[in-house]
């Protein structure tokens, strides 16, 4: 998966209509930048599953791992291809030979 | 998926057959810098299967997702790999603690 | 599929022996810089299928993409991940309004 | 497979329920600068199959080579897209003409 | 595939048992600057199976292509993501005109 940020929801009336109902979050892609996570100014369109919204820290699915986040065996030919898998709440990381947890909103 | 603006249509008459009559455009690659999108510099040969047309905001599935985007289960085969699946509209963004609409067109 | 110029070919004894009898072209990815295709520095190794030559502008299927561009159905196992499927004659783009076709050669 | 350190450990009480139990990774890519390998500010989130902790260099399987850590045929559609396959010990390299054994830890 | 030299080898004792007895090289991405082919700063973990060693320039296959570098139908779930396919002898490019020959060793 990806760690990114859900910077917006993409708005669309003409789209192929193999995914409907689905919220389409836009996701700027989050890098390591020393010891802080910023964006690295990518970003992605993905699937909600789970209710993400604007500000979230999610980890996004790509491929067709991110087709299984919907996926049943039928669904095969969606054309999902990455999906909003898990909200972050926080990141365990090392400080100073410590673990520290550091919280996400 | 990746969010891209068309900026052009690839022509070509020595073609590899497997996905005839289908329109090959060229797609810049749109990131994110601060609260602006803007090209990354990288482009995406995707075909088109809603009518995105140069200038328009638009969505590419990739992958096993591009194929689905014009599949059925009997062409497994076919060789796309990027396909447009949304012409974007707007995106909600949230500034100032408020959500509010870009619009593209 | 990805946009790229024929840069040159890729000779090698010591190969699996997957894919014989097909060129291995080196092509140089090409990018958007304002309204320029440039490249972007990256390179690709693609199996050629229509006769492309040093000095084309192609279009390069990729992932099951690719291995379509040769495929039969009973090929799953073949090792092609990149293949030209294109060669770009010429790309219309806009310019102050009015559609532009760019010769490539 | 790619080249990571793991940096942190991503906690989530909102996901998807398709790979419960798992400890998901966060590990940040290494490229090469010269002799040295160094972080390249991307980062990826995987799951983890063999103990990996902080600190760790690890080899990430991702794509479907990722899910046939953890699979089974059946579990075709589970979300995985990278792993953690490999706790390195050491890269053997090349230097002045000799083999030298780099320990990582 | 991709085009890269080979950098080191990578030595694991805690490793997924999914593909034993291959060797897993450290394979630095090359790129294009100009007429040179230089290294990206990028680097993979590519499984060999063809006797590449250290200094090697080689192509490297990725997904379901490198997979069936070593595959027969049923090691599907291999976790095998990136695969030595070639090791490149020459690469044929044209300068002023004519084609020359540039060998790697």
């Amino acid at each position: 998966m990806m760690l990114g940020r859900v910077v917006g929801e993409v708005w669309a009336t003409r789209k192929n209509p193999r995914i409907e109902g689905r919220k389409a979050l836009l996701v700027a892609v989050l890098g390591q930048d020393g010891e802080k996570r910023t964006p690295t100014g990518e970003v992605v369109v993905a699937f909600d599953s789970i209710g993400a919204r604007i500000g979230h820290t999610v980890a996004v699915a790509w491929g067709s791992g991110a087709r299984a986040v919907f996926a049943a065996p039928d669904n095969r030919w969606t054309l999902v291809d990455a999906a909003v898998a898990r909200i972050v709440d926080a990141v365990l990381v090392e400080k100073d030979g410590k673990e520290v947890e550091e919280r996400e909103d």
